[in-house]
């Protein structure tokens, strides 16, 4: 189903091959040599496509699915169509990302830099970098092996990437140091000045923002997302972060490992989270706040107190999530009993 | 009063003229043949000026006005101050676009690759096209006729576009097909990688990300606003849609016809929306939701739940506007009261 | 401890010479021929570095740092631990930022036109003017003296600087006039279309946007921000306004001077702000208000009606932040009371 236009594609591959792929079980009777040429969704699929469950909601489209083969967990089996290939997992996600890039492996682009790219003299390219048209590589940059900076992105002087790193068109990056494998999206801003001013009526004084960003391994952060650097120590954004587009991070904000961060959630300065933190779409943080490790705060939540570790909070001014669905309950039926 | 630095004129238009133009009516007894030379606000309009009245906030504004002219209702027209020019019309504000573009036609640019751009030589460009400087179009892009590419946009392989469509400044766009008069402003982040990964403590695995992002026509794409490609299936904006800046839009979400986003909003991976669905700045959907046509949703707004077709909704979590405006008296009641 | 891959370092500084840069008092008794290195957080500073305490939270970091000196209130000096020599001062941030600048002043970039840059020719560069590699100038437009205009920036036609302003790497401007000393970051959109449409069933009809966006002195205005242009008059940023990163601004709305919106806040089209305003993180405010001089608008916040001047709202609909305190207090009581 994938569009050749964008994908690359190998395949076929057979059930055995899948199994082993996706680290899942084939049930009893079932043909191992049957082949499959591409991964689909459930509406979508065909005879020869491989699909994956791993929503309840999605139940009904399970069991109407016309897919040749379907990754599930075991205790859903019986909901399957008959004819369907069931390729049983405990994690279907985790084992159809797996499948997936074995029919599309990334394609990597051929290294080089682009004749149309600026690449200062006194910058340092390791083996196998790509660079694009149009993207500019200041002083004293140092860009990690096979790293692929895409059209028109901007690396500023001194900015380094550790290997494995791929920037995306028009995204721009200063005062900070980059760990490996990590994904920069177009139009990701990175290492600007925080804000930092000493306000007054006589006029806001810039208060200079002498520190740096540091990214560690395995970050991927979206589109158009801002991360400033700091005022005068580090921003610091943990190993294995995700963060989706239009984020906006401050100066000094520091993320422990893996934590989620999902579109346009605002962290003010200074603010520190554990590990593996989460936090809903259109969440805000306050400034200078310590959120334990395993905190998740639910979407469009404002936090302006500190969260011990492990909590799940809600609501504005945000709460323990089940004290929110309490407050939220009572309101109905306040009004539903009082009419008003 | 539009700035010749900027805007193109042409002109002097009648009061005939305009009348034909906007689809009005002009009272008894005016003077058909005198001459107006632009539009103008209420506020700063002259006698050779034509302005509009369509929201009563500006009555006032529009009893003191200096306009030459004045696109307004017909049952508002006695609150004209007297010499004003009047033409009536159900729909001032549509009628003002009529006018204002006639004031002021959108100006073509000269077809043409600028030196400085880099088509791909496998990119195909129908005539008309422009081209201009730092631009870069990939290979096996296609570009519809008169189409405009906007200084330092991004076209990645691939990506079709339809004809006269307009890509601003700094955009990229990639893994989607465009359709006719699309308008995508500067900095919009089309198809990159939805935000998919099967999160777990051992790190976050990222899942393929195998669609494609699909636009109608005559679609309008805000400034800095992400639209991110499907999964599997694709990503869809109906035609007709208009989105304004910094929105977020995750991959699988389908718009129908007519859609609006203002400002801010975020939809989460998934959710499908029906046609004519407005949501109000900073409205935020969760995943894999379905919202019917006609639906409203109030600006700040969070939505965790189905909605009907034609509903009007409100607050976080989103309930019928009503109950929501209830809510809201009832928390004010209840302090008052009480005092606290 | 700023890093030297990312800034220019001066020093050494003796306490007497930082006295007199900060508008300090040094306290009887102490070295003020002591020099001085650099400037640090309190919780990194060794005995050559300069630090500062601001707000209390960070007390107990005062009486633990290592720091050579600090800037600090009179009324905290008690506090500090033996040794730190201390620099006595009202306003400690704002010395802080003049001491930060001393070690580390602004590096000028030298100027010229870089040969991957495209400047129309009928664009005026005054002397002293910078211009990147990518960055595109249009015709007509006009930079003021000592302008510095980042990697792959985008101007557009008629576009109009003053004197001594920087503009970030992908940025793009049209459609506007600006003051001195301004700061565009990385990303900013000024100038676009608004969100300009006549609505309806029929299709929604664009409206003509014929106006510019005016920037006043020493504006500045964050990374990936969105400033639309007037629809028939302008958009209006007062002078020494402070912008953050991610904010809409939409068409015709007016700022006074000096108003601070902190990052991912939206204002829509035709709201008029007098002077000093503040707006937290997040925080929306509808078209067509009128806010006051002084007004503080909590983070988050959505703002549905005119405020008068020197007010300060919370909550969503906004109300008077006192009045929010209540419904948050009350609300919380309501569930503890009766369970649910």
């Amino acid at each position: 189903m994938a569009d050749p236009r964008f994908y690359a594609a190998r395949g076929p591959l057979t059930l055995a091959e899948l199994a082993e792929i996706a680290g899942a079980a084939i049930t009893d009777g079932a043909d191992s040599a049957r082949r499959f040429s591409d991964v689909a969704p459930l509406e979508d699929a065909g005879p020869n496509d491989v699909s994956f469950l791993d929503n309840r909601r999605y139940l009904d489209a399970f069991a109407a699915s016309r897919a040749g083969a379907c990754l599930v967990r075991p205790e859903l089996a019986e909901r399957a169509p008959t004819g369907m290939a069931l390729l049983l997992t405990e994690t279907p996600y985790r084992a159809y990302a797996h499948v997936a890039r074995a029919f599309h492996p990334d394609v990597h682009p051929r290294p080089g830099v682009h004749v149309a790219a600026v690449v200062d003299p006194a910058a340092r390219l390791a083996p196998g970098v790509t660079v694009a048209a149009g993207a500019m590589i200041g002083p004293r940059a140092e860009i990690g092996q096979h790293c692929n900076i895409g059209p028109n992105a901007v690396l500023g002087p001194g900015v380094v990437l550790g290997p494995d790193c791929t920037i995306g068109a028009n995204a721009s990056l200063s005062h900070c140091i980059v760990g490996a494998r990590v994904v920069v999206y177009p139009g990701v801003r990175i290492g600007q000045d925080g804000f930092g001013f000493a306000m007054g009526q006589e006029g806001h004084l810039k208060v200079p923002q002498l520190g740096r960003v540091i990214i560690g391994d395995d970050v991927e952060i979206g589109a158009n997302t801002c991360i400033d650097r700091g005022s005068a120590g580090d921003t610091v954004i943990g190993p294995g972060c995700i963060i989706d587009n239009l984020v906006q991070i401050g100066h000094n904000v520091r993320l422990g490992r893996g934590c989620v961060l999902v579109a346009q959630v605002g962290i003010s300065g200074s603010t520190q989270l554990g590990d593996f933190v989460v936090i809903g779409g259109q969440g805000g943080l306050a400034g200078h706040l310590k959120v334990g490790s395993g905190v998740q705060i639910a979407a469009q939540s404002g936090v302006h107190r500190d969260i011990p570790a492990g909590q799940s909070m809600g609501g504005t001014p945000a709460v323990p999530i089940e004290e929110w669905r309490r407050q939220v309950a009572r309101l109905r039926l306040l009004v539903k009993r009082r009419g008003d």
